[in-house]
């Protein structure tokens, strides 16, 4: 059975899409991915559809539901490469991608990820540490 | 036409191997990784095959080409993810991967790509400054 191969690179986790998402692969890459989360610890999840010429109503469903697992999973997922195409028909076709962040490419979702990290390590100790005077700090 | 994708990630290129290697495939995928090392500028191009099950002679003469190529560019190549029974059936057949470096996953692959260009960046140190008593240090 082909299978997607899940890349673990630095603190995040790579997958990129090449073959057409039959119901066994994508369940299967919904499973191999969870559990490489959890195993690794990652917080971060990009998906590669440069080679994808289309992304129909499935291949979306697909993708947000990777990235409502991985949220509950604490790993923001980002989708990367989309082609001008691809986007042109998505929006065509009325298919939001609910949940999902994109970015233009792996390099740029890792900067997204890596900053959106960073704001919520922020948050999270502004919420621990009031400042001295007694009053919270605003972020 | 399938188009295998080259993504750029830091300081190396990332071809992750998903869909069988037809020659008009793998010719493409040699013409768009030289292309885009002389783009970017790299040093390092690494070749996941996690997702393939069989690693035939075309392959293996297509990851020495790819291997040759970058040489020339300037760019080592790595190849990760190998499964045990590719191994196996690679040694078996007799096939040996010329000139290809392997490791077992991307992070070892980034990791022995640094550390290659390191030991070549000193060794081209070693070149231009000759030991105090006027012998060159042999590398």
């Amino acid at each position: 059975m082909e299978r997607v191969p899940v890349l673990k690179i630095g603190d995040f986790l790579l997958v990129s899409i090449q073959v057409d998402m039959e119901d066994q692969i994508a369940l299967q890459l919904q499973e191999d991915l969870s559990e490489r989360i959890v195993q690794t610890g990652v917080h971060g999840v990009i998906i590669d559809i440069t080679a994808l010429d289309i992304v129909d109503s499935f291949v979306g469903r697909m993708l947000s539901t990777i990235a409502a697992i991985s949220k509950v999973l604490d790993a923001e997922t980002v989708v990367v490469g989309m082609r001008p195409a691809v986007a042109i028909t998505l929006v065509e076709l009325g298919l939001s991608l609910n949940g999902i962040r994109t970015a233009l490419n792996v390099e740029r979702g890792m900067e997204l990820l890596a900053r959106a990290r960073e704001e919520e390590f922020l948050d999270g100790e502004d919420d621990e540490q009031p400042a001295e005077d007694g009053t919270a700090v605003s972020s």
